[in-house]
């Protein structure tokens, strides 16, 4: 744990990659029409988000939700200086992708070896083999590659998970060339420690600059897991708008940490995200009110509380 | 900032008070039988609380819900170990209060000005000076005094608050003989940096030992605002068995952070609360499922649906 730093030594900007696009809207079950989602990345980078995750290319039998993916990309309005990127678990997908000119492709693998089969039917390994291709191509067409990591800290099926399972899948997608890597509680049952052991088993394979946060808020933990792990210098996360979505995949777990609760914490922290934090309680309005429920984020709540008077 | 010490330094035993029975219960609408407040103390020591905030001795004018005070004093069954504390607002509630022999008195004051009077329509030096009294009386009685600082990070009157503002309160309250104080943000708005700052405001006037942090989580900042706190060596922390409370001179604000995601994270990091958490969220379902709404408490939602199975 020695490479904690105080609180007075965090880094003084942060980037934000907002998923609710596409990690939050993928497990909604009320259908989202396309021109809705293009109105909600319109609303993400009109507030300043500069990173959005906006679908995934993945086959509608899997993932309906996404069935839209190139209406959705081609219908928004690309600003300068904000990179789109689009879920491309295998070839097919990312050769459906191109048309879309996506920024960057995401493939995803899991530190636990039970998710892996319970999730996508084969072993960490042979996950790591199926984005080889992907990665080449994608690297080859000067597209950029992330990588999400899940269940970094804990598992549905396994529990705990030791930082070494951490490390070897890191290994291994560094190995394929993958660019840059998400520390997902997916299941959001980290807490302070544990994510900072994830992270720093990261640290061996990835520099600080090519990891980033990914905490579910399950437990309410997320926001601390974020503090803990600024304190290891890590200015990239993903969070959601609103805090949409959940993990399909894992009983009981809950959706990402809200975006307006994460820039809540980091500007009264004076750490920058360029992100206009009253625009974003609009977008995430937006879509909460579309899908016709209270949003997930404590701040918006408080916030719109407010705002009524 | 330079007290601050990384997560590899922080208190390896934490100490939780909880004050649902009294700060949770007496802002609801429900009425809660003596019976119920009897049983929901009796399933907080039975969980291993140790300190429990039970009720007040105030006029039942201004707070009906506190009105059975001595009877929920006279029925719980004292534990040997448990310390049980009621706030005593003035020297005729002290003295009413006598009866139950409370372990400790709590009295109040703000760090806002303008706060201070409209919650008690005094400034803040009247309000010491009406304490006074109350303080002296029962440290001649040999009853521990501690004191709620509201208002400490921010005010719904003033906005931000400046840690002087707070040293100031807390040398106000040193100086009637106070033993130990809440560094309470009342209204939920803190970030971490800014609560270590009204901590070390009080760290000028009281040893770390003597202090505790007193969080809601109305912009879901609570767990952040912990962490940041343990981090300065604060090991005394006040939270709400269900996130029960709120306040009611503090438009918006909502409930006390959930003793339950507080003891989650504390044992997620190894620190020992001698906390059972299950039986703690036994005790939630207790007062949640009497008052017919689902807890506050992320940590006692999650673990539930997983007990559904």
């Amino acid at each position: 744990m020695s490479l904690s730093l105080s609180l007075s030594q965090l880094p003084s900007r942060v980037r934000l990659i907002d998923v609710g696009p596409r990690d939050g809207l993928q497990n909604e079950k009320t259908p989202v029409p396309a021109e809705v989602k293009i109105g909600l990345v319109q609303r993400l980078q009109d507030a300043g988000l500069q990173e959005i995750e906006v679908t995934s290319f993945v086959s509608p039998k899997w993932v309906p939700q996404m069935a839209d993916n190139a209406q959705v990309m081609a219908g928004i309005q690309r600003q300068p200086g904000v990179h789109y990127s689009v879920l491309t678990p295998n070839l097919q997908g990312y050769q459906a992708s191109l048309a879309s000119q996506p920024d960057e492709i995401v493939v995803f693998g899991a530190a636990s070896e039970a998710f892996s089969q319970k999730n996508i039917n084969c072993s960490i390994a042979e996950s790591i083999e199926r984005f080889a291709p992907v990665v080449q191509a994608a690297l080859a067409a000067g597209i950029r590659v992330r990588a999400a990591m899940s269940c970094t800290v804990g598992c549905p099926y396994e529990g705990d998970i030791a930082p070494e399972r951490v490390a070897y899948l890191a290994g291994l997608l560094k190995q394929i060339g993958v660019q840059r890597v998400d520390v997902a509680d997916t299941i959001g049952v980290g807490t302070p420690r544990k994510v900072q052991a994830a992270i720093e088993a990261t640290l061996r394979h990835y520099p600080i600059d090519d990891i980033s946060g990914h905490f579910h808020d399950t437990y309410g933990q997320a926001l601390s897991n974020t503090l803990a792990a600024l304190e290891l210098g890590v200015w990239n996360f993903q969070s959601s708008v609103a805090g949409l979505g959940g993990c399909p995949y894992a009983k009981g777990a809950t959706g990402n940490v809200a975006t307006e609760d994460v820039v809540y914490m980091l500007h009264g922290m004076g750490i920058d995200t360029g992100i206009d934090l009253d625009k974003l309680i609009d977008a995430g309005s937006y879509i909460s009110d579309f899908l016709g429920r209270q949003s997930h984020s404590r701040v918006a709540v408080a916030m719109l509380n407010r705002r009524a008077g």
